[in-house]
């Protein structure tokens, strides 16, 4: 049945019952949400010292395309995508706020398989979705704010990398636009590689542990890997004031990434966004606890030096001039 | 110039510029904003009891028509009818996220006249812009979610109406339908009574003053009105799983209402939506009270009785059944 045939009011009813039956943190009883979906304003007890808020958002043909991407894993991404913004805070995520707009002539069971994907990823994360709103459109758009917490008095920001401090990186970066290369062009690696990228952008996974772990260590600085290692670095630098080295060597190259794409992985692995993997300064010292402490790989990639001409700097590498130039996603350009 | 030539990263500058410089809530001395505008999430320190997040969105040619909306108006109401729903819960508005989806093609000066109405507004209420994301569309949409907090240790719902309560609206109802009649047909009223109407659709005012006093009254049930009288009555009946009767000579008509559209200002006043006005349910003491401390005219309508058949019933009226049956906006129908 379409969304056209249902009315909005029946539709937000289906959404509900789903998330309430679904959503596991919804009516437990150490829950603080006071009143959930189904009144003007979600309402809830605060808790933790600093309160985060982040908002990001998914638009039809511009962040997806629905040949070949599930509504599941829509409803996956459009959640992770903040997440990972809460993560590179060292924040505990806690409720996200849905704002759809979508065509009438939607099957009501795809918007119920895109918050299924949600409420799957939610209830990894210990997410509670306690509200939203729905709209008509054209094309699909999917707008998330999530709202979460720190449990210390401080968070990771941009804004304190300091020149001496190492960078490093959480796991391999690279294989989500990898994933997006093979998905646009309808093809497949050799040696059945292929889901592993195209599960790596369809369904990235936030470093929500991670990043609380990173705060725990005493690291100051974090973002995460949405535009790129090397136009995220760039935002750090203009963020804190500061310039970078990286050494070509240590990047982390995750071999089928090489294997594939011989000729481009390096431009991947610089360039290519949605990685959603943590990006990190910090001294040695505390370093060498963030290696101990996190599970994943945290490879030293380079290091912040004083503020140069170039903010990011790229040495032993020969590397297409454009990439260096044009780093990251500009949605306009 | 358009948004295809500054580019993403530009454009964010500039209404970050336009922020800091004129959203007089940034860099205050109590403000309790850690990090704002340019990290990953924004960040504050936690006040008040009770937290409330809610989220609207406004969709080009569903919403909003750029023929008769000017970009400032756009602005100050994607801001206001998200306060609206704070107001309805007797809250106070602290942070908005702004997710925008816009053309690259449109103008930059559009986009930073929008964010104009949206400063326009947010300092009329208290409100500071601290966070947001940018994306390319076809059309353009903007999803607002506003983060407040409650000064008392609960909040207005709409399902603690009891029978035996009387039903009150705050300002008058119909006028934005009645804007939005005469902007469809490009009509004006005789005697110059257009731009009441318009301005109630264009530049609604939500009742941010009136929802805290309520709270304060001792008010437990309130709504605003967004989808139509009728339609948000008949919420708080579903809510608070009661009935309602209204009388119609008691209901509020605006003089030049009546005048204008002499045939169907009932229609308007019930079933238009957008008014933004707050619809209360209390006992008569509390209505009282309610209406002495109010600046704003309160009308009390009706009375909450048990739940029966019909969640909405009108005395003394001979109105199109249609109205009753199927009152509001919905979205897909």
């Amino acid at each position: 049945m379409k969304v056209s045939e249902t009315g909005e009011f029946m539709l937000i009813n289906l959404i509900r019952d789903l998330i309430l039956k679904n959503n596991k943190f919804h009516g437990m009883v150490d829950n603080k949400l006071f009143t959930g979906i189904g009144d003007d304003c979600a309402v809830w007890r605060s808790s933790g010292n600093l309160q985060l808020s982040t908002t990001d958002s998914m638009v039809q043909d511009v962040h997806f395309n629905l040949n070949y991407t599930s509504w599941n894993d829509l409803g996956y991404k459009s959640i992770a995508i903040n997440l990972s913004d809460i993560a590179a805070m060292g924040g505990v995520p806690q409720y996200a706020f849905i704002s759809l707009a979508i065509n009438p002539g939607t099957e009501v069971e795809h918007i119920l398989d895109l918050y299924k994907g949600m409420i799957k990823i939610s209830n990894k994360y210990g997410v509670l979705i306690a509200g939203g709103n729905i709209s008509s459109a054209d094309k699909l758009s999917i707008h998330v704010t999530v709202h979460g917490y720190s449990k210390l008095k401080t968070v990771l920001t941009r804004s304190s990398a300091k020149p001496g401090d190492k960078i490093a990186v959480t796991g391999y970066t690279g294989l989500s636009a990898a994933g997006l290369t093979l998905l646009k062009k309808n093809l497949k690696t050799r040696k059945n590689n292929s889901s592993i990228f195209i599960n790596a952008h369809l369904r990235p996974e936030p470093r929500i542990n991670e990043g609380q772990l990173l705060l725990d260590c005493g690291v100051k600085t974090a973002i995460d890997i949405s535009d790129g290692l090397l136009a995220d670095l760039g935002h750090i630098c203009e963020a804190s004031n500061v310039s970078a080295t990286i050494e070509e060597p240590l990047l982390p190259v995750y071999p089928a990434l090489k294997n594939a794409f011989k000729y481009n992985y390096l431009n991947l692995l610089l360039g290519g966004g949605e990685d959603y993997e943590l990006l990190l300064t910090a001294d040695n010292k505390v370093m060498k606890k963030v290696k101990t402490s996190l599970s994943c790989p945290v490879t030293i990639i380079g290091e912040i030096i004083k503020r140069g001409k170039t903010p990011v700097k790229i040495s032993g590498i020969n590397i297409n001039d454009t990439i260096l130039k044009t780093p990251g996603w500009d949605h306009f350009k």
